[in-house]
């Protein structure tokens, strides 16, 4: 089962057995304070280096995400698309709550790109699957719904069931369709990361389906985060997540190292090149 | 199924869902120098505080192995273990391929030590189990035999199951048994640490033994190599490695990360007091 994203120039392509891919996750005002200002003021001017600075780390993908308190999305995300389409040549996972702003982006936006997201909720489903139908776009689905995000794996693979139900009936094929397991703060609840894996192996297994995650969720809040993003993210990509939203410029050389552990890396190549350039961008900043 | 080591003074348990137990691999000439010669002046001085630094970092069993070239391991290693005995308070893997050496060994020893190893050699079966039964000690199984190193998952578990055969015909249970399903560098085959998980997966089903790994290993010769064992430990673990064999100094703190992830550390208190711990010993180097 392969999900392909598309750019103008470029093909992503999402499988079991492939390499990694990593969607870069920076493009997002979540916990970044002068960003958000920033967004909230109208000036966009930041995009650009993050797209830049992220796909030359490795993302494959960027997620764009300009949902800041009091923005304007429908008109602040087209405008941040094509920014970030100016810049790089990657395809992009356009990130909002807001069908319109969604619909917006999508307008503006060249080839396939990722819509984030969906979720089992009622009214999600009937607003955000139209619009992934009409643009024939992918889309990620959130093992959640209207009684919020289920405490075990069986529960959430029930909800990514019924998110593949209603996208099937509208044409959007399981392919076009990346779950994500829901990766929750292992501070608050020690089960929290082993039921984002159990989720992730019972979707692959029954659904077949490719997946994503936030690896970053599971460590807020702990100490040494980049340690424990390292050994989440090998849990989970061994589990079957293989297009996880991370961070490039912290996580690039473990998805590859991963990538190496699991016989995806031939001759470890790919880990190899990425920590010769990784020495390079150090070299270079300092 | 538990596997029991004891000293003077302690008991430490290996088990699925258990803590990992980390054996500390330091004390051994392999790839240092400096103790090497000093071993073969018949110099021990560095073992005490080698034993003193891993127990303190977090190792709960120590491997000790004396065996450097042209040095009398019957003489040396009895009073090595006599020494880290006196110093710390942890159970002990006495480390030789000479058996005299194992068996001069064991009867200095106090409590059930880990004997490191019996491999499905012909003549390393007929020589180590004997010696294993006598002192009623736990064994690691190398899964490599008369033919060498088999290159697939299910040849290296026909070994695991040939060694416990010949285990079990002299009364050594399962339970006595670590397996180590052979970490090999990954920089020499890319499948090399995909075959050992997978093998790690095979014994642990079809035997349900618990199983040891000698982590680092598998990154010899590739940069970054404290990345590298981190996820190659991750996969290690996942797949039902419960006591590997490596560096405390280096790796605790992955160690915890990983039982964090596996749901074997409630509340985080393992993984969040190791952290503390570190940043004191740190704190206090400099």
């Amino acid at each position: 089962m392969q999900t392909n994203l598309k750019s103008a120039t470029q093909e992503v392509i999402i499988g079991p057995d492939l390499p990694t891919v990593i969607i870069g996750e920076r493009i997002n005002p979540t916990g970044r304070k002068v960003f958000s200002a920033e967004l909230q003021a109208g000036d966009l001017s930041r995009v650009a280096s993050d797209a830049l600075a992220q796909v030359e780390a490795g993302a494959a993908v960027l997620d764009v995400n300009v949902g800041a308190a009091g923005v304007d999305e429908v008109k602040l995300l087209p405008e941040a698309v094509r920014i970030v389409q100016d810049t790089v040549e990657v395809p992009i996972s356009i990130d909002s709550s807001n069908p319109q702003a969604l619909a917006a982006a999508l307008k503006v936006c060249q080839g396939r790109p990722l819509i984030n997201s969906v979720t089992g909720e009622r009214e999600r489903l009937a607003k955000v699957l139209p619009i992934v139908a009409e643009y024939g776009a992918a889309v990620i689905g959130l093992c959640m719904d209207d009684t919020g995000i289920p405490e075990t794996a069986e529960q959430r693979l029930a909800v990514a069931e019924k998110i593949l139900e209603a996208a099937h009936a509208l044409g959007i094929a399981t392919e076009d369709i990346l779950f994500d397991p829901l990766a929750m703060t292992v501070g608050a609840n020690h089960m929290a990361v082993q039921t984002t894996i159990m989720t992730a192996r019972l979707i692959r297994e029954k659904l077949g389906a490719n997946l994503t995650a936030g690896a970053s969720n599971a460590s807020h809040g702990m100490p040494d985060r980049e340690l424990l993003n390292t050994v989440f993210l090998a849990g989970f990509i061994q589990a079957g997540v293989n297009a996880p939203i991370c961070n490039p410029l912290k996580n690039v050389l473990a998805v590859r190292a991963i990538d190496l552990m699991l016989a995806r890396d031939e001759w470890g190549t790919n880990y190899i090149q990425t920590y010769r350039k990784l020495q390079k961008m150090q070299a270079q900043a300092t």
